[in-house]
């Protein structure tokens, strides 16, 4: 009897041992679908490291298993693949998402809106979050910030803008809210998928692309046969990128695995803009240098039309969009100022100051 | 006989069950040191949360016992205290290390130095991680990123700054390096505890104070007896906190924890930024509109000092220092250069084409 009971004893312990970590280590098998090509640096890559870490972190807990663009579904059809179920995960820029919410555009890149460091300020401690949640609840997504390309280039140009005259007329490769600007200053706004860009611009069909940066934009080969390299980019001063999640289903986690998925979202948010400002500043340097490409500022009568158009843009959007849009421009024009103000005095004061004439070690 | 073989196979798999979360679930109760007053906002509550979020995602494998400046070891003896082993880990600036490594300069603040995009870029994917790991190596320590104020202001003057002849004889409170630069320019350095500065600002003890940026100098009430802010902050364009632990101590981590430690530093380095950021915005506004406070930047005769003063500050340092110093300055004046080329047409391109006058909906 007394043996039977220390047996008892020993089998009810075991299942409590066998228990909690059975419980503990309910394991998950999701999919991440992304916009981007397979092997592509830094965006697609950064979802293969993005998933690693939440299986690493997780212990094998949580495995996500990623489909590059058109492998699982479209590439602009992340968000509703999510939001539909096919994929609990996606990866992919919010304003991808404009056709089902305006909101959307906000948590991307808005032309002469917030940089990247304004962006995080904004999403992370000033009511950016909460609203990107309300944003995408009827959708039944929620969104987290994974990456930020920083500031982006103007575009290539076959021939040099000098002046506002310039802009009338130009057939250029520019999507988004970009275009709507272009087009109020009289430019053709030409969309084309990636894969036909090069050509375009070298048959003469475009005079101009907009694509990302130096780094993304070196590997498109465009230096080849344009030389006019144009900034400020004034359409995308940042571009977040977005982990999507199905909201049931991220419920459905265990409080430390949700913990895991944002904190593995914020790392990659950390990592992706120190990785995109790395890379660019080398390849710039080539293409000045080795490749004989012109780095041209557009000239000032541009920039204030540029940004004057994308103030009507934007005052469009607040007028016509529905009261969800409308809540999250006036959060986010209230950060834009408050933050403009300090980055002014900040770390824009200081980088200017950085280029005045004086003599510091190379 | 078949019943016992059945209990001893079930003891054998309880047993395995057991042991195998027991080994897993190894416990280590570690002291983290740190540089900053107990509850002091951002800096020292980034550090509980920094405590807690290691403690969370290892489910209290790794459980962190943070101590303010004072509690366990003089505020500037962090880094001295995680090398003989008196806390495993510890939170500061890495030039509070100058007088152990002059190469420590270098992961906190140069004087017209690298921007806090453009640290995380070359710490991160420049070398400079791997630098750091060989700096500290003597000394038993490693560190990581975690956290950054990003650009500070250049300080709280009595009276206005007209031109460089108004910093002959000045007598200014900065530390360190931006110390040495001011002294190149005839200022009278002065060093003071921070508990002491607002009263001998008031008495005019001394003519000006440097301390960090809005947010906190906002803190401390310098606005309401010196009216003068001045920008830029030369002296600490970004200002990055470290996390430092014990060579030996991370060694004997499992390798998950391990990665929980770094993983949760650079989380901790994205949310840092953002919350300084967000914080100096409206802090800005209420200063200049509620307070009478006038921003001021410093005028260009004076910067062009400066960058001289502190390009020879620089030049020493290489001229005098170890061989690992010098190595590590190499690397960071490389980085410099490359990332100034891109944050110019990037970032700043971008930040100075948004001050343009145009209309755009506030």
């Amino acid at each position: 009897m007394k043996r039977r009971h220390f047996f008892q004893g020993m089998t009810a312990a075991a299942a409590t041992a066998v228990a909690a970590p059975a419980i503990a280590q309910q394991r998950f098998e999701w999919r991440m679908v992304t916009a981007y090509p397979k092997n592509l640096p830094i965006l697609q890559t950064g979802c293969e490291q993005l998933a690693a870490r939440i299986s690493d972190l997780s212990a094998g807990r949580l495995q996500i298993k990623v489909y590059s663009a058109g492998e699982l579904v479209p590439p602009l059809q992340c968000f509703d693949a999510v939001s539909r179920g096919a994929a609990e995960m996606g990866v992919d820029s919010a304003y991808y998402a404009y056709g089902k919410t305006k909101a959307s555009a906000f948590f991307s890149a808005i032309p002469f809106g917030m940089t990247a460091q304004e962006m995080n300020a904004w999403i992370y401690f000033g009511g950016g979050q909460e609203l990107w949640d309300e944003a995408y609840a009827p959708f039944g997504v929620r969104a987290f910030l994974c990456g930020n390309s920083g500031a982006q280039m103007g575009g290539w140009c076959r021939k040099e803008i000098k002046s506002l005259s310039d802009i009338k007329g130009l057939k250029y490769r520019i999507p988004g809210m970009g275009g709507q600007v272009l087009e109020k200053l009289g430019a053709t706004v030409v969309l084309l998928p990636g894969g036909e860009l090069f050509g375009a611009l070298q048959s003469g069909a475009v005079d101009g692309v907009e694509w990302v940066s130096p780094y993304v934009d070196y590997g498109m080969g465009f230096f080849r046969v344009a030389k006019n390299y144009y900034w400020p980019g004034f359409q995308e001063p940042c571009s977040a990128v977005q982990m999507m999640v199905s909201s049931a289903k991220f419920e459905s986690l265990p409080k430390d695995l949700q913990q895991i998925v944002t904190v593995s979202c914020s790392v990659q948010n950390d990592l992706m803009l120190a990785e995109f400002s790395s890379r660019n500043g080398p390849v710039l340097e080539n293409l000045v240098r080795e490749q004989g490409v012109k780095l041209q500022q557009f000239p000032r009568d541009v920039l204030v039309a540029l940004g004057t158009a994308s103030g009507e843009v934007m005052q469009e959007i607040i007028e016509t969009a529905d009261a969800t849009t409308r809540k999250v421009a006036q959060s986010y024009l209230k950060a834009r100022r408050e933050l403009l103000t300090w980055t002014q005095i900040g770390e824009q004061g200081y980088a200017n100051a950085r280029l005045l004439p004086f003599k510091y070690p190379k």
